[in-house]
């Protein structure tokens, strides 16, 4: 088992203070809500010197835990990566991912414009050896408490191989959420046949199918709704389905929010027992509410970085503290590395797969 | 404008009796309800004979609206779709949809297996001039109403050409079902910018922007949570992606009802809150159910077909069947060879785009 010690002692944590929506409001809000949960735990945060000092003017228990350290650009919300890429040069975006490669915080946390951090995220802190593409992870609500989805990280298409290493750094991280020894890990597919699917798909199961050594029970295939039924632990998917997937059920909860809202409102019998079940609707609310399960986890880089919603609030981005707070606890980055070496040799990808458009492996 | 008088008078439907996880019996309720939603309306039962005769031996109702077909044979639900088509010989499925072909009945339905159904029915009644590829076409309810999703059919894969035709196809889906003139038509893809998605759905966008001629407004491109939102009339998507979308869809919204279903039985107050409010709950219940919505469309055929959810019950049947007739009066097939006689001599197809992934048929 890998050493669950943190790289730092106390923790710190390397903090985006200008990305997303509400930026830099929300990301102070969630750190005062974060300091609270975890005593010890102190924030380098990036950003212009002279506004975030005069924000945390008056706060007390902020600046005990904070370290302002200057930033004077911002990576705009909607600048493509590439363009992001070219001038990250003093953004806080990029200082704080170079926090984290320097040693000095144990994670970063940003909520800022997700292709941007990714792409920044790569040439910062590199990938772990092995892992050809990095990926996003979600924890997903299911019937039994959640499963970890990935990649829901928007890439266009991805081969075989992307898929096992997916898989494998999947089962890692749900050994670090869940704290289980043998994840349930499957594939996202069309059906539950061996013969469905493209490519990609039939050829990250054969590879899984015939591996030995790995860190993870593999289940073959499940469907769409397998996800939220909670059938496995680890869902595995390229970025293009992952995040329509993703979006598709976050469109359904609205939806369905919408509907229960419209219906308690056609009669005063409907209103006064919704008024009665109101505790009842606080909850439901509560587990619907994506706040509390924000953070998108990049896996697969040399370094832990949480991606916050960049629509998150305070609460919202101190749930994505929390998530980097865990993983850097358990050393995820080493764990991944570990879970790799382990079965690496072992995988027979077939060789045609490493194409996207290769043959079908039958 | 199309004709909108339908192909027969009256009208009458071909239906395949033994499709489905609760055949006949579940076949026989939807006639029963049908008919009488639909008077006038006549239907061809494709089944064996001795075994439907005597189900509907007492039933007045029925027996004046039913004809019984003899079909020695049936196709089972797991039937791989390349098997159920050698050997869909006097199959009540197969039969179901030569009445269709030789002009008897004016559409089919059937609650049998997707895959067979789909290839027996390209077999049978070959696709309309022009359309390279076959689409399930879904009503995904949405926060106005419902919007067409189109393909959910499993096809592993889709390219430029083929996204095309499935956006001509489900802009005259959405004329007959919604009366609209101009459906407003999009691509679903993992962002609204130009630059992102993989090479079919850019191709396809590229084709449709440069397009003159089309049947509809083309809004380029709308993300998974659009869907719900109902941002436009018509989805389009490839086979695989939108299969896992809906399905995912669908195990949110149970999810999200064992969630309110628990939090409602967390105290007495709640539990009575929720039997004054039961009337919403009722109509939440009716907005939600699947069955009210039932029927995927096969489109691009020369022929309307109409499938069934396996485990639809009477009251889903009776939907699918609302939906054949809708589809049989308002000349859907027609309407699908004007659309797309209009523009495809306009469509500048990236020559690259052509090819990205072998035909999908099993």
């Amino acid at each position: 088992m890998a050493d669950a010690a943190p790289r730092t002692n106390p923790l710190v944590l390397s903090i985006d203070a200008m990305g997303g929506d509400r930026a830099p409001g929300a990301v102070l809000d969630g750190i005062d809500i974060a300091r609270v949960r975890h005593p010890g735990v102190r924030f380098l945060l990036h950003g212009p010197q002279g506004e975030l000092e005069r924000l945390i003017a008056g706060e007390a228990g902020l600046q005990g835990v904070v370290e302002i350290r200057h930033a004077a650009n911002v990576v705009a919300m909607d600048e493509k990566p590439s363009q992001a890429l070219r001038r990250r040069a003093d953004t806080s975006m990029s200082n704080a991912l170079d926090s984290v490669k320097n040693g000095e915080a144990a994670a970063c946390v940003s909520a800022g414009n997700t292709g941007a951090l990714m792409a920044i995220a790569q040439f910062n802190l590199r990938r772990i050896e092995g892992i050809r593409r990095p990926a996003i992870a979600a924890l997903w609500p299911t019937m039994h408490g959640q499963t970890v989805v990935l990649d829901v990280g928007a890439n266009a298409g991805s081969d075989a191989r992307h898929l096992v290493d997916f898989a494998v750094m999947g089962a890692a991280y749900a050994r670090v959420v869940f704290g289980l020894e043998r994840p349930l890990v499957a594939l996202l597919n069309i059906g539950a046949e061996e013969m469905k699917g493209n490519d990609a798909v039939k050829g990250a199961a054969q590879a899984l199918r015939e591996a030995t050594g790995l860190p993870m029970s593999f289940q073959g295939f499940v469907e769409g709704d397998d996800i939220s039924a909670g059938t496995v632990d680890v869902v595995v998917t390229d970025g293009y389905t992952g995040n329509i997937a993703l979006k598709a059920a976050e469109g359904t909860a609205k939806l369905i929010q919408h509907y229960l809202k419209e219906a308690l409102k056609r009669s005063w019998m409907s209103m006064l027992g919704a008024a009665i079940a109101s505790g009842a609707f606080r909850i439901l609310k509560i587990r619907m509410d994506p706040r509390s399960v924000n953070g998108g986890v990049f896996l697969g880089l040399n370094g832990i970085v949480v991606k916050s919603h960049g629509g998150a609030d305070g609460l919202g981005f101190a749930s994505a503290i929390d998530l980097a707070i865990d993983m850097a606890k358990q050393n995820i980055v080493q764990r991944i590395a570990d879970g790799l070496k382990g079965v690496s040799a072992a995988l027979p990808v077939p060789a045609e797969s490493a194409v996207v458009e290769g043959e079908a492996a039958e």
